[in-house]
């Protein structure tokens, strides 16, 4: 299953891709900041497409309910694109960024903006499935996205895929981002553990939140690659530990890399459209989906009357 | 994520499902004889609901393409349907095996018999995603499904949902047995290592399977219960070592049980309603579902238009 000169059909060429884990606790300045410094360096390692983790510009602010938060909101495009987008220029990279957009007075996204090499905003995606539990009150800040699921095919050919935090967990998200002509789905992300839960369940949370992403990788023969924050934020017993565990994974699931839990650092890894092709032709799904029985997928639970014996 | 007090909500009450790892290389009535003995002794180890691995009956016939091996097919219900229901009779099992079924002349389904404790037929459910590929050539010898997804509500108030082995990797077919009310996916199956790949794949092989449905454990909040054959069939070197590593995992993903590669044997645990209901409180994914945007499942890939920057 590596890359193999059988494979002659007609797909893009190999790129590198870079993930940024970071610490988020600083201010909007100082996070851009770290945020290119990060970017620069990951370029001079010959990273070609970098993405940050999820609304990297401060804390998670979405621990409380806070009327306040919303001056953090910012447009799409705006200062903080322009700012990548600059950065994108001079460093050749393709950045994936997430912000939060303010797209009309009081209502928002949780977007992920694609900037481009030339520096132009080259598309955006606002996060469909919205959390909302202890901790992570996203309801009440982000308007669910109305885009719809999206790869986008960069001016290199590089087919791009953007979801973002708790799209990881739903099948459907990956599915249709695949289906779209995806290589390599990105998943900026904020997770963490709360410390009443950490010793109990810590270990189990952070594996399934690595597996349920290597899933979406084998169903759909694409790499995906995840990048969280590290550090600690919040109330001293009542906060969230951030996990990082960043990591980058093969079309047959293979972790391709791994970051530390609690350390700023870069991940890479070579995307090769050859290899999703060799997957995909070892394990064809793609070729078997029932799609005149996939219907009540658009259903919820229940809507289908369940078979008693 | 363990059951908990704190859950007080209707549920059902816990029981003990067992799978029984075995080899299936002997003649019909070879293996009808082994696999009762061991249904037999899973009863008497407790276990109330046991499944048998894919078309247990005889050696995996769909290596090659060979109309005299449709003799091996029989009617739904038949001979085995009614053995097998005097055994769970016998026992009070609640029995799942995997069928060759002959619908009609020239018709055959790959196909999951429910077998009730009173011996009755409780249901069916025809395999929906057909492998075709080297040494499975089951496009051949079954027609797809035509029932759909389902999970039956037995008389006992245990909702067991059914898939088969190459339906393993459609994240659509665990989400819509999932949907209809499943508290444990049991997926008999067939899998194994041709020589020629094992040493530089196998073991890649072998953890996609696992992973890609522990997947699903997780994103849907389900047990996940797989039970494969062991031993090698087929042509000494271009033949099929069928891989054992039969598992149950949690709604978590975790394994709770794991068979061995090479043993015949029978592996348990419990399916608890109350852990399901916790798991899924604690990772509401069905409450946060975007029905409204996944009817794109229902299409293949390129059928929407692709975003180009």
């Amino acid at each position: 299953m590596t890359s193999s000169p059988r494979i002659s059909a007609t797909h893009g060429k190999p790129y590198t891709i870079g993930l940024v884990q970071m610490r988020c606790d600083g201010s909007p300045a100082e996070n851009l900041k770290k945020a290119i410094a990060m970017l620069e360096k990951a370029a001079a390692q010959g990273v070609q497409v970098a993405c940050l983790p999820e609304l990297f510009l401060g804390p998670y602010f979405c621990q409380q309910e806070d009327a306040a938060q919303f001056d953090l909101a910012e447009p799409v495009p705006g200062a903080t694109t322009e700012a990548l987008g600059k950065i994108a220029k001079k460093t050749g990279l393709t950045i994936l960024a997430s912000i939060f957009e303010k797209r009309a007075a009081g209502m928002c996204h949780n977007t992920l903006v694609l900037i481009l090499p030339n520096g132009a905003l080259g598309g955006i995606y606002r996060k469909m499935h919205i959390p909302d539990d202890p901790h992570f009150h996203e309801k009440y800040y982000f308007t669910p996205g109305d885009l719809g699921f999206r790869s986008f095919t960069t001016p290199e050919g590089r087919k791009i895929g953007t979801l973002v935090c708790w799209d990881q967990w739903f099948p459907e998200a990956a599915r249709l981002t695949a289906l779209q002509g995806a290589e390599v789905i990105f998943y900026p992300t904020a997770i963490g553990w709360m410390p009443s839960e950490k010793q109990q369940l810590g270990a189990a949370q952070a594996d399934a939140w690595e597996t349920v992403q290597r899933g979406h990788a084998i169903a759909n023969g694409v790499y995906v690659a995840a990048v969280n924050r590290i550090g600690y934020e919040g109330a001293k017993k009542d906060g969230l530990e951030f996990w990082g565990g960043s990591f980058i994974a093969d079309p047959f699931g293979r972790v391709l890399a791994r970051a530390s839990r609690d350390k700023e650092e870069i991940i890479t890894a070579v995307v090769d459209p050859a290899l999703q092709e060799e997957t995909r032709r070892a394990w064809p799904f793609f070729r078997d989906r029932r799609i005149e029985h996939y219907g009540a997928l658009s259903a919820h639970h229940g809507s289908l009357p369940e078979e008693k014996p």
